[in-house]
């Protein structure tokens, strides 16, 4: 079931708020750090970039994360405070400790993320100064999605409520990100919070696999950032303990709010102007079907294809071909908005409007079988146009 | 040595031509099937597309080169013969046979080769009836250059003389290719002869390594074709054996061809305005060296950075840390034309001036040091420029 609106406040036993710090260089009135808090304390869970180059607030989260449960959550946008040396995690350091002090919690207790320029000193004092002018609420969850936005066009939240034992357990979240890095702004930050019960063990798995088919499923551009984030926080305010039979239906929603956070990040990616779903079956084993589906996802001629409205099964069955996933090129196949265009090895006589009308969806679906096995994956990715060139070239550090 | 054209006829005992066939649909004039032929019979080597959904006459010319010499190459434009299933197969045989009668060899002495539009079956007697027609003389290695171009801008050959004991040693290429893979059009292309003498086993292996440095360093669009192919002809007609201390100054001077063919082929990407070189050092292995290479030339943030003519070492750095090979974000530096804009693990005060005119050069060269041990790799890419996205978006099947 979804709901309108609430995002991270969504789930019982969180407030939230933002202020204008004047981070983002030139915009001294927009929202630039938020401030997420729980009433009492949360078992976490979190995933982070698989980039090399990671940045400071990444390593001083997975740190305060690993330490036990989590009282607050501080963002900035404007400056990635990445490629930063150790000054940049004293910095994060320091930022989790303002965002401590005013919530009335230990440094440890707070997660710090932060989005935008690379290779600037963090301004810390600004955002340090900030923090107590922030007043969490409840309704404050629209000013802390708006805050960490950067290239962003809007605001992404999504929440759904799922019945455990006959009790309404809620997940609401907030995600950001618009290229997969950027070097001013974008970067993947998502926040999600639960009522339910969780131990930290099952916090982390439940989160793994909720990423896995979400976030990790998306492309933009190929491109990781040093910053990327998933956070999940879960109060218990609900008493509901995720375990037994209510594990998989917990799990389903949670993946459902990732899913539908990661889906808006995509369709509103730098210049995208259309979304498309692959579907892989037909693989020998699921990391192949995740292999052959990201790579189409990623593929600038299959991106260039959707721009144009073109079903080119030909770039999608190429990409596929090299993504590494083993395939039988004379049984594959690729459907596209359901019309077969490619079946068993060989082009099909498509029905022309048929296949124009699927490129008129929100949604373009592209299926594509493998031929070879039973295993099944999805990702998502959006086209590419002159306007992500223009938007990636135009800037100039 | 670099000596101006002949390309494919340099070495001695090479004869070439082309004919207009009218397989380019809607360019009857066009030349669009061309014919390679030694004098006598050419130990021969040959690396494919690595793509699993591989092409007909990449199937058929493998088979040819693994029963022994070729006596000549024939190459239609227009028509990839790719996903075409069995009848593929017998077509390409069929073009071979019938380059092979015109010359009086045998079918399986004879490769092939074809580059354009997938899935729609080879007009295998249009081709087949007008190889007749084709007067291959020594001059013809332009006809032969401008008959396999789909999308390239122009023709590209390259040439090197080594003097090997006392003798000079020619080799000689042409090679094709745009985009990696365009349904219509490109692939990647490219026949190579030499006066050289080899066996079967030292013609492969000298080929392997020239096509590692050269045409597997190179990306448009990080997209394989189903039908690149590269062939090496050695007629030996130089009377020269490459062994003992010969084979180093052979396989250089072989790498060298390959290497212009290559960057020829990058500088005319569709849409490409700009060339860049990517210098790996500091990997802690060659294969960690050449991913982050290739993962920086195919990166879409640096390829619109480039463009843009933006030092931007956050995509760069970025684009490093997540290829899979190792390095030190605290150790790693970025160059920039020479200039450092990071270095061992911190932004550096550059020199804009600097900079700026490293962008102005033929060909911008980048080098990233990885920080952790000595093993070093080059790699190629274009800019991505929205001419790109026009080219690839406009197409309709």
């Amino acid at each position: 079931m979804s709901v309108a609106g609430r995002g991270v406040t969504f789930a019982r036993g969180f407030t939230a708020g933002a202020v204008a710090a004047g981070v983002k260089h030139g915009v001294a009135d927009r929202l630039d750090v938020a401030l997420l808090v729980a009433e009492r304390p949360c078992v976490a869970a979190a995933a982070f970039t698989r980039n090399q180059v990671i940045a400071a607030p990444c390593v001083v989260t997975r740190r305060h994360v690993a330490k036990g449960p989590l009282r607050g959550v501080v963002v900035n946008s404007g400056n990635a405070n990445a490629c930063t040396g150790d000054q940049g995690e004293r910095d994060a350091a320091t930022m989790a400790a303002a965002a401590a002090k005013a919530i009335g919690a230990r440094a440890e207790e707070v997660a710090v993320a932060s989005t935008g320029v690379i290779g600037i000193p963090l301004p810390v004092d600004r955002i340090s100064g900030s923090i107590p002018r922030i007043r969490p609420t409840v309704e404050g969850w629209d000013d802390f999605s708006r805050a960490i936005m950067t290239t962003d066009t809007h605001p992404k939240v999504a929440e759904r409520e799922v019945w455990l034992r006959g009790t309404p357990v809620r997940i609401g979240g907030v995600a950001k990100g618009a290229g997969m890095i950027h070097p001013d702004m974008a970067t993947l930050l998502a926040f999600v919070t639960t009522d339910a019960r969780l131990d930290a063990a099952a916090a982390d798995r439940a989160l793994r696999a909720a990423v896995d088919a979400s976030f990790n499923a998306i492309s933009v551009d190929g491109d990781t950032s040093t910053n990327d984030t998933a956070l999940l926080l879960a109060s218990g305010a609900s008493g509901i303990a995720v375990e037994g039979d209510a594990w998989d239906p917990f799990v389903d929603a949670l993946t459902d709010v990732c899913g539908e956070l990661a889906r808006a990040i995509v369709a509103d990616g730098e210049g995208a102007t259309k979304l498309f779903e692959v579907r892989v079956r037909g693989a020998a084993t699921a990391s192949d079907a995740r292999l052959a589906a990201r790579t189409i996802t990623t593929s600038n001629l299959v991106k260039t294809a959707i721009h144009g409205a073109d079903p080119n099964w030909g770039r999608i069955l190429a990409a596929a071909g090299r993504s590494g996933a083993r395939l039988d090129p004379r049984r594959a196949s690729v459907r596209i908005g359901g019309t077969d265009v490619f079946s068993r090895g060989a082009p099909t006589e498509w029905d022309a409007a048929q296949v124009r009308a699927a490129f008129e969806r929100s949604t373009i679906e592209i299926e594509v079988d493998l031929g070879v096995g039973d295993a099944t994956a999805k990702a998502w990715g959006c086209d590419l146009s002159a306007e992500y060139v223009h938007i990636n070239a135009d800037y100039t550090t």
